[in-house]
């Protein structure tokens, strides 16, 4: 049996990591993944950060690189106003940028509110783990991972991470017949 | 009360800059935002120029560096064609790329025809300025700003322009309720 | 008259490059060309190479810059695992990048399967050549084909290559009423 699924959580907000107001995106993704995933285990590494590119890189190289993490889950920092820098940072430690997650985002988000389009959203895969921007208020975290959840878990089988298993009321992973032969 | 909006009209063709033929895109433009954007007043700085990417670059800077534009459309060029050089040009001055609007002008632009994914239109920000790339033709112009625009006002805000109101009637600026409190 | 329209068909597979399974990919490509382009005739040249960036860059580079082909189409490599590399490798011999391609084939493979955003495909113009990612599966090649191809006979005109005409029954080849005045 595989050890439990290792996500790092990073909230990059200059108010929040200073005390000014009280963070929301994190709650709101462990509250989400909480229900979701139904396993292996959840273990999660969260971290309060400035929105400063070079804090916001180094953190998730540490995640990655250091913490073992198999899924990293950024909220926040991806509009169009000079201190939204996550996107920036995070394809400054991408080995590949996964282009299909910030559209099918926006796609998603579209359909909430026009302004969707002003986010920079990506994902990439750096090593065995991948990294997603998530905005920042919860009800858009909700409906944005909602809306591309179900291709994470064979997305992780794909880099090497848990087989993940899903509570398929909420989200229903995907999976291709020949991969679901090589289930454990 | 804020100044006008200073917006940038830029059509990068070797035949109209030449007088070959005569630009249909700067009156487009100029025609549809002169009915949708209701305040503040409009400033126009319009640009003839061959399509070269050195020139068309150098114009964007000069629109927004110079002349303190807050909002630049360019006209044409977005095309395969070796010519077709505007996309390339608006990346090279950018500060931020904007993703969400060249995904959504070119879905608008499928309902109407398919050759809409041969278009390579971007969005980026530079400094406080907001540059997007728009097709050539008027119908197309229409078409697309109709799709994208409502997102645009609260773009020009969290960027540091000024407030732009619309004709409800015809484009309904979308901003989520928290900047809403923030309206002057 | 113009000659044949030099088709390149890139397989990019150590399993299939060194005889451990055999290539669908290649055939389906063929099949569904033959089906549905009615003219010119059509010349194909196939390479079976292992997923190596290195080769692969330069199998494209020979097949447009040597052999002269107008359209290279690639079958797999595009997902999220550290041995696919088709994408780097062809934004690497790239002169323009289309972006549309990439986003509408994940569209359209989304109404199959919500895994459709794990594909990294893209597609970009070399010199005188359209060079576009497809997926390894025959049946995901046809998805995604159907999806894209009304636009590829116009993109090749842009581009100086040969006129195509389709089977209309199948994809209905699409150029805006100003190209049709010059059709051959």
């Amino acid at each position: 049996m595989s050890g439990p699924l290792k996500v790092g959580l990073v909230s990059a907000s200059d108010r929040a990591a200073g005390g000014v107001y009280r963070d929301e995106g994190i709650p709101a993704l462990k509250d989400w993944l909480s229900k979701v995933v139904a396993s292996p285990a959840l273990h999660f590494e969260e971290r309060l950060i400035p929105d400063e590119q070079a804090v916001i890189e180094r953190t998730l190289k540490d995640l990655i690189d250091e913490n073992g993490c198999h899924l990293v889950l950024t909220t926040g920092g991806t509009g169009p106003a000079p201190r939204d820098v996550t996107p920036e940072a995070t394809l400054a430690v991408a080995d590949k940028v996964m282009p299909g997650f910030g559209e099918q985002m926006r796609a998603v988000s579209l359909k909430f509110v026009p302004t969707a389009i002003l986010s920079r959203q990506v994902a990439v895969i750096r090593g065995k783990a991948l990294i997603i921007n998530l905005p920042g208020q919860p009800k858009a975290i909700k409906e944005t991972l909602d809306g591309v959840f179900a291709a994470v878990p064979y997305c992780i089988d794909l880099i090497g991470g848990p087989y993940i298993e899903t509570d398929e009321a909420l989200v229903k992973a995907f999976r291709p017949k020949s991969a679901l032969k090589g289930k454990p």
